[in-house]
């Protein structure tokens, strides 16, 4: 069965996920946060309250999608496109949330089906939307199925210098790190099945490049408070390898923020980046 | 009340513990594991088992120890002294362990008092023994209860340059990971508490030194093979700053390694070390 258009409106069951302190802990150093960084590292420093990065968004967030009402398409072609969050209300250190999943969107793009997905999730605590996840899958052989292009939306880059630039480098062993907040993919951390998909070695988690991308963006534009921060998107162009340096290059308007991670090759590996804050 | 000799040969109530594969990959990340030890620090790398860290015997064992019976200390000027672990099966990368603990010696140091502790851990899957940990505290100011001094037993490092000597390097946020295996010790992590326990700034987890130096025995003297590491022994001897660089020297005669770790600085951190293999 090939992408079914059709499936556009279906909405998931309600799926419940609880999250600790320490899975906010072991995310926040997954995506590079540290020594300097001890709100989100640790949550027993004095007069220091645990916070949550916003990006740990995407970890809790973001479930019960029904993925059997799209059709079917090979999921060694499929690549994660864009990704957006946007934030109601502070995550807390630990705690509860339901969510409901939709297919927003299938698009042709005549090679490949763009699937998008969007996510709402309520804090179970209080019952109070907390979060919204969406997200889009490129399915490369997957289009021709007679549909809608889609909007080819582009933004206008401020014809300027960066307003800030910030720069993180990943570790060689930064996937394996990340990958023990959920994504197990072996395309992170095993060599031979990353020689399979093309790559000379695993690459990192596009979710981790958002993760580091977002750290870049709470300290600089919102004094580190996650209150602060509320919607971030962008999309996955290209591979980072585990080690690469990651600079973010800031535009600021008003309270956007447009934005681009580079790596130190120069390539943009999170493009067409908005960030909204407070 | 003070330290209670009498409490040599009291024993604890069996205590249970459980632990994930998941918790031992976080334990390897937190001892300097990397892309370099997939069976260590992943669980689906194709053609590769996943294997533990024989150092994971401290996070698993070690427990119920009758602590109410040996008296009060003060814990601000307790430090670990010396950590000894007998492997007498390999540990399976998920699985329950229950433990007992018995107070083991105390000795009096005239400044100090030394508290030993023996745990005898058992695998509930096969009900065989899996390992044993021992440890000993040394409690400043409260020795002169007029018990015995106790052995004091040195090694005799051979007198030629090490047959092995291997250098791993921590990190800045190397407590930061460590931490999230169990010991969330605020000396390790909040510099104010650091400062007033007489610190700079946070130190390493003797257990984080500890095992970096595992790891280096293993893959030196173990061709990586947790199954052929039986036994280490050492002295926690000065405080490991995160990202001093750890150099293992390895003195080897049979299937007996004698072994110190030394800092950077010079510093011997990890003293009077002894492993056995096969």
């Amino acid at each position: 069965m090939p992408i079914n258009p059709d499936a556009v409106g279906a909405k998931g069951d309600p799926v419940r996920r609880k999250w600790s302190s320490k899975d906010a802990l072991l995310y926040a150093l997954g995506v590079g946060a540290g020594t300097e960084e001890l709100p989100f590292t640790t949550e027993n420093t004095r007069d220091v309250k645990q916070r949550v990065l916003p990006t740990f968004a995407v970890i809790i967030g973001g479930g019960g999608a029904p993925m059997n009402k799209v059709g079917s398409f090979n999921p060694a072609l499929m690549v994660h496109g864009e990704q957006s969050i946007e934030l109601f209300d502070e995550i807390p250190p630990e705690g509860e949330i339901e969510s409901v999943g939709e297919v927003t969107a299938i698009w042709d793009k005549g090679n490949a089906a763009v699937l998008e997905f969007t996510s709402e999730s309520t804090n179970v605590a209080n019952g109070k939307p907390l979060l919204r996840n969406r997200m889009t899958l490129f399915c490369r052989g997957e289009g021709g199925f007679g549909g809608e292009r889609g909007p080819s939306i582009k933004l206008d880059y401020p014809d300027r210098k960066p307003d800030h630039e910030v720069t993180y480098t990943t570790r060689e062993d930064q996937a394996l790190l990340y990958r023990l907040s959920g994504d197990r993919n072996p395309l992170h951390s095993d060599p031979s099945f990353a020689k399979m998909g093309g790559f000379d070695r695993p690459i990192l988690h596009g979710l981790c490049t958002y993760g580091f991308t977002g750290r870049a963006l709470l300290h600089t534009l919102c004094d580190s408070d996650p209150s602060r921060f509320k919607s971030m998107s962008g999309r996955f162009s290209k591979p980072v390898l585990p080690g690469d340096a990651l600079t973010v290059s800031m535009w600021v308007d008003g309270n956007e923020c447009l934005f681009q991670t580079r790596t130190q090759r120069g390539d943009v590996v999170l493009d067409q980046g908005r960030m909204t804050f407070q």
